[in-house]
């Protein structure tokens, strides 16, 4: 990591929109020596009055559906619409081995955003565990909306539970789906069709037109069988084309509506609480965990204990209420 | 509490089949006190040896499905099969306001079953959170188990996360479903459909039995857009009344059929072993938040700091790492 600055040097940085100074203080949040966070803690607190003020989009999909290629051509969409607007665009992957703060692995990626003034890509902190990785994004999210980026999307491989760790993080939640009607959705894990605010039917194009809006027929009644989303909002299937730049004006303007409404009713106000609440409570119990687990008893016997529980030779309650009296209990 | 035994007059009186000392050893594990905690580990480790041999169907359904009269029939039905055949229901319900150890509230919703030789009905400990309810539910069943009942059903009003709780210590999971084809699904927590095992669209009976009929071809395609079950198993939708007592038939060679499958392909096993697992776990974690969050500064700081998050006027990383200072890193 490059030399250390003071706090108000980052934070100074950070507020007229150096990107080099925005990079640098990403690297630090992703740090986990205890020094390097004492540091990013202070950080965090002095740009946290100039966060929110962005709109986020969760985007997630299997691999093959496009997904890079879907957000350089939303993003370079989003960026023809007007000269104020930025993005930022971070990745949550916990199985990413892309070297802290390197972008090599997204610049060949999203090419042409990579380059644009405007825009701003960050691969996931590698050598994280989810939680970890969901937490330092989280913080790289505020640094980049103090920073002057107005338009934040995060985007997920869908590895562990990482839809739901950028589901929780976002203001919309966008699947991207292939064509082909159904039998995809075997790659996508349970629940996530549910949380999605929208869904795209990525890579109509060509002979695979047709099937795209089939599928997309046919995502619109299953979303029937869903429960209404608690903001009265009804979840849109679309179709579109990354590669051939179509369909992506529809897509943003769903994503205007959703806004709009989500703005209009409160529910994006609420979100944003409960979604800052649930980071707290993450954070705590990250935190205590990491320390329990990190115990010279836990350590010792935490392994031996479950292959106990899982044979069925040793009571699960009784294993962890021994292993809670020797380490928390008897303190 | 009647007068407490040694962990062997427990343990004698549970395998003999003793229904009272069954009911007071169930009384016991539902304690909070750390001496009844004490003896309840004791009996429940001198009892696991002979746990594990039961079937364990969990049910859940919205209020007005008519849980109690399905389980009722269902019951009998159970029951006639064989003069060998015993069970127990349990229910999970964090609201529950029932004094602990009293089934008054349940003889009068399970009537027939609750004076049934071979049936067993244990409503929620009350007071409870819902980890606790669930923690004291799985020792209920494996109490039950040790007493000879070969069949538990295991039953959720569906408060909080308690379908989950259901779902992860059965063997199959049943939810049943009012005839109206669709927006009954208003009252169905996100999730609960697909963790399904065995949907029954109940109360098929007179003017209903044709829009029940629609409603279980709805949700079969509906399952359809659900990814495949890890154990190959492809869910059921069946129609009954427990009212007039038909279509339980079915019902039943289903569940016999499943659990037919389960145990032939070794997932009966594996879910078993996970589950295990996922007990340990949760207790060891339960465990841990009980302690925490009883620390004198946690009780202190943790309500102000929640809400100086939701508001946004402190970052919900900082505020976390404050608390852990505090409490657990400066230990």
């Amino acid at each position: 990591m490059a030399k250390l600055l003071t706090p108000s040097e980052y934070v100074r940085g950070i507020l007229s929109g150096d990107r080099l100074l925005l990079a640098r203080a990403i690297t630090l949040v992703e740090s986990t020596l205890p020094a390097h966070r004492a540091l990013a803690q202070e950080v965090m607190r002095q740009v946290l009055p100039h966060t929110g003020r962005s709109a986020r989009i969760g985007i997630t999909g299997v691999p093959g559906v496009g997904k890079s290629t879907f957000i350089e051509a939303f993003g370079a969409h989003l960026l023809q619409g007007g000269p104020e607007r930025r993005l930022a665009v971070l990745t949550i992957d916990p199985t990413s081995r892309i070297s802290g703060g390197s972008i090599l692995g997204d610049k060949t990626r999203m090419d042409a955003l990579a380059r644009h003034s405007r825009a701003f890509i960050r691969p996931s902190p590698a050598g994280l565990s989810l939680g970890g990785v969901a937490a330092r994004t989280r913080e790289a999210m505020l640094l980049c909306e103090a920073a002057g980026f107005d338009w934040i999307v995060v985007e997920t491989v869908g590895v562990g539970q990482s839809e739901t760790a950028v589901h929780d993080m976002c203001d919309l939640f966008m699947l991207l789906l292939l064509p082909g009607a159904g039998d995809e959705l075997q790659g996508i894990k349970r629940g996530i069709v549910e949380m999605a605010d929208l869904v795209a039917v990525n890579k109509a194009d060509g002979p695979n037109a047709e099937p795209a809006r089939l599928a997309a027929q046919h995502y619109r009644s299953a979303l029937h069988f869903f429960p209404k989303k608690e903001n009265d909002w009804a979840p849109e299937v679309l179709t579109c084309s990354a590669l051939d730049r179509t369909g992506l004006e529809e897509v943003w303007s769903v994503v205007q509506r959703y806004l709009a409404l989500a703005r209009s009713n409160g529910s994006f106000d609420e979100r944003r609480a409960r979604q800052r609440r649930q980071w707290f409570t993450e954070s705590l119990l990250n935190g205590l965990h990491d320390w329990f687990f990190a115990l010279p008893h836990i350590r010792k016997r935490l392994g031996e204990m479950e292959t106990a529980v899982a044979e069925g030779s040793v009571s699960p309650f009784w294993a962890a209420e021994e292993l809670l009296q020797k380490t928390v209990f008897d303190r």
